[in-house]
């Protein structure tokens, strides 16, 4: 067994990830990149800050674009019950010596700063202005008219301290990726945490970090996938595609990734599973390939390699030395 | 066999059903139901007329709208292959004694104008100007995204005497419904005759007629399919949808079938079969209620009743008289 | 405020909608219907009894057949998290005088049962012992391939009691649909109520009740449900679908009701929405017929009429009337 | 004007094309592959050979695989219209001093075989048994439910003989891509030729040839083309998915391409247009990568360099000296 039993009774309430908040270039390009192609709601727009939301959302933001010179992840959002758990999630960090300030940012309820163990900078916050759901206004879907936010992905320098920061706020483990260490014990490459129910609500993965790998939007189904690729072809961005379509083993997601003008990356994707239910976490031996693609060939190195850094979070190497199994090494092996 | 061989000569060559001319009462309103629900492509309007066509389409119209004081049909129009078959054309009607013109029409090249023999009014035309194909503009698909005009059904108050008109001219029969008369022979209630190598560019079946019970436009998918549905619902247009979704027996064909703002009835569907080889037509028993659907319940009252006139053609009654397998009768029966 | 404020910290921590146990006259023709049509998968069969689950699911059983010679619902079973909810339950139900029997049952933990207020036979499980999830096994998908039970519909002879019950234990409200009463107040015609965060895991309307109305399962999407029809069709079981496809207001599903052998209501959906944050519940008013169907035609008569019984539960009738807007009037008015 | 304008009357009637006849080394295996991943029906088998037929196709065989220690292509075979096209056709290639032998063929009517111009075998034949038409027999679908037989691609030494060879025949081209050459004039590197009104029955290319690049079966929708790709992955053939899921500019298709366990690559695509009507074919210039692929990679060096072997015919090097714009190529400009 080499995930601890989930925390059932956590600090505080975290429900979901909640929102993204990213520095772009140009506010406009970035814009229509998120509704024309991802097809997102705009809910709110300055001259400096666009505040978009998924088609089925009622939350007033789950992508937030700022302008900037440069282009990074200023934060990452996750959503707590009700005002009462910010105050004990000030209580606990406060407790465990975790800097964490009480903050106001526009369209938030109370919202509370903090940098985790790999210092990755994220906010909780217990509300937002609703909007009305757009999810039957079929007439107005765009490009992959994504439905709502999902998960991120995130590289970090050392997987294991990430988890022990996360687990005991509740997060649960869906799915891991392990290596044996020789002499006993295991490495620990990946790890799928959860609160709201599914595989993931954030993702650490083994990679020069704290670095945003990916964050993800739901789909409809494989017919909204497809028709994203297809409108981005149209739109002159079908180079942008840069994994997929595939089909992941972890989440058994069928998914695609794009690079948005900045060189974020968001992932859409399809059908993965419930998991309220207490049940082991399951693992993936790093050897097995059908973890990462169930058909088809290994992502370019490109995707391994490139991620968004975080404001104020100079990246480090990885504590553990990853042999990336990349589509040009596949390539050159099976010629 | 109830049908006689194909003819394999015909006189000459109709190459498949190419255009509706309807007469609408207010142009914008029917030319924004064919764009936003149906999805088609203005390729050019003035004052009183819009000639659309489906996503794939180079032809330049398939539908042509124009303004009018009375919903009606004015006409069906059939491609030929060249200038010559026109010729051929007007020599074989000549030779028949149905009379027959040679006009001019706006977008299109040599055209020829003749009422067949249950007095629908039908032009033959050689060539219209060419359009780009827009099936790959995705960025721009609205509603169902229709592909391509595929066929016309039509009333007739005596299928009989349609089918011994078009089927010298290289009309094929793909499928047929048919009843045994007793002593011997059968009648017949509905044939599906096609040029162009699927199973109908025109079907006739019994009826009040001549009438156009409706045209078919070719959809991609199912997805596409609801779409359609779900975008009429969100247009406020969720009532028009008349019958389906379902899946024919006859054809194979998943359907929807919408009204427009007029009154005419317009098909949408995927999944026919080709049908290039010389082969029997499949015969069905008016009693087999499969070929009509194979799943779910039958077509209200209305679907049956109610068709669009054709300009300058008086309905009259069938010369059989039809108990039609309503949805009305069928919730009576199953109650 | 038709509805109160969720009760967040309720005594015991119900997770999810968990099991339907039916009653079957004949377990070798259900057991086909389930897996040929719906696409479950079976967990556990003995000459009594089948157990099945969803393609994705890892819990033993979402659905028990059992052989008896008078087809009912002999109960409905909750999912708590852990053996101590159990516990708290018995406690909450003796606290309140409401019977609750700890109880042995296969392939279940520790299990309560307990009539709720409008006589409706539950039981609350903490634990089954898991399966595979059959969900990446796309070469055995079969009909439907219905992914996980979601939600059960149930019909109420008072609406208000059953929402009485079940509030308390922390089912929030996401929807719901109500009339004005002459001189202040609502009547409460239906309740969507839901742990999972997403609209519902039981459903309660107005009717003659308590009765089972319909089960749910989750499907991937619009194709496999257009699928279900068509192979519903290649079975010989078209006629056993009684509703759909169509498209629900409340909750934005695209829906398909089928009856099973025993004449059981299967309700297969996709694409309704997530409701983790706390937020209004959206009150439909029962005039507004796109509560039901944002397109197409009412459901029939039978649809609302008739539903499957509860062992040890004679059905009374509700105490609000109700004038159900049936397709049979439906079609008498737009003649 | 690069291409002539078509023949429109030419010496015999090719309706379209029609099967094709591969040597597979095990039996059993190739069955497997193509009846559960492919999803063809089993018209028949002996010992020596299997014959397959699309969900669709009432003709006996659309593909054959014979077993044998050589894997190769032994025949492709198109279709004409009646007894009399094959007496045309003999008469045709003794007048042209073609070798042309009539010839016993299983269950196929008379049946004439030819080698064209650049040493492809083929044979022309009018007639096979009938067999029921799959395609509503939905419960039975496995894999990509492969409707129908649509085209093949060959590699070709030296494209315009092939054209020379197959225009005179009433080929016409739907597109084509070339390359001016300095001076004047231009090289053809690729001509999509079709009888049968869409975009291809017969594709030439450049490259050592004659070879069979790959054969092509149109399915029903994106669903199942994705569905074919996670039932590769369920089976364990996840590896032999080549090239995509992808879109074609030429054509307009969605594609996926697989290699069979001999290597034999066949495509299964949706969507692409009809090409009925005289217009001018479509010249894509061989710089314009949007031909090959609207979005995502280009196709590994594997897919362009890899083909099947015709019996009897030794493959030579092209006229054309390429430059293939390979996935490998691209990773290292994109670095
Ligand atoms: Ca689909
Ligand atoms: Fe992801
Ligand atoms: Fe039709
Ligand atoms: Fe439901
Ligand atoms: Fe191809």
């Amino acid at each position: 067994m080499h995930i601890p039993a989930p925390v059932l009774n956590p600090p505080f309430n975290v429900t979901r990830s909640s929102h993204v908040v990213l520095t772009v270039r140009d506010l406009d390009v970035s814009r229509t990149f998120y509704t024309d192609l991802v097809g997102l709601v705009v809910s709110d727009a300055d001259r400096e800050t666009v505040w978009l939301r998924g088609r089925e959302e009622s939350a007033h933001h789950s992508l937030v674009l700022r302008k900037g010179a440069t282009p990074n992840c200023q934060r990452l959002g996750f959503r707590v019950l009700t005002d009462d758990d910010i105050l004990k999630a000030k209580d606990h960090f406060d407790s465990i010596g975790v800097p964490a300030q009480i903050v106001d940012v526009p369209y938030q309820g109370k919202t509370l700063h903090v940098r985790d163990a790999i210092g990755m900078p994220v906010e909780f916050t217990s509300s937002m202005p609703f909007r009305e759901r757009m999810f039957m206004a079929y007439d107005q879907y765009r490009g992959a008219a994504a439905q709502r936010i999902d998960h991120w992905q995130i590289q970090a320098q050392n997987v294991r301290r990430a988890f022990d920061f996360w687990h005991p706020l509740g997060f649960r483990t869906s799915e891991y990726t392990y290596s044996e260490v020789p002499g006993g014990g295991v490495d620990l490459w990946g790890v799928w945490m959860q609160r709201k129910g599914n595989p993931h609500d954030q993702v650490f993965t083994n990679g020069p970090g704290p670095r945003l790998h990916h964050f993800a939007y739901l789909l409809r189904d494989t017919a909204d996938l497809m028709h994203a690729c297809d409108v981005a072809g149209a739109l002159g961005l079908g180079r942008r595609l840069e994994r997929g379509p595939g089909r992941h083993g972890i989440s058994g997601a069928m998914f695609i990734y794009f690079r948005d003008p900045d060189g974020h990356r968001i992932e859409m994707f399809n059908t993965h599973y419930q998991n309220i239910d207490l049940e082991p976490p399951i693992g993936w031996s790093l050897s097995n390939p059908k973890r990462a693609d169930q058909w088809g060939m290994p992502a370019r190195a490109k995707w391994f390699n490139e991620a968004t850094v975080f404001e104020g979070a100079e990246p480090v190497e990885p504590d553990l030395a990853a042999d990336v199994p990349t589509l040009e090494k596949f390539l050159e092996m099976t010629d």
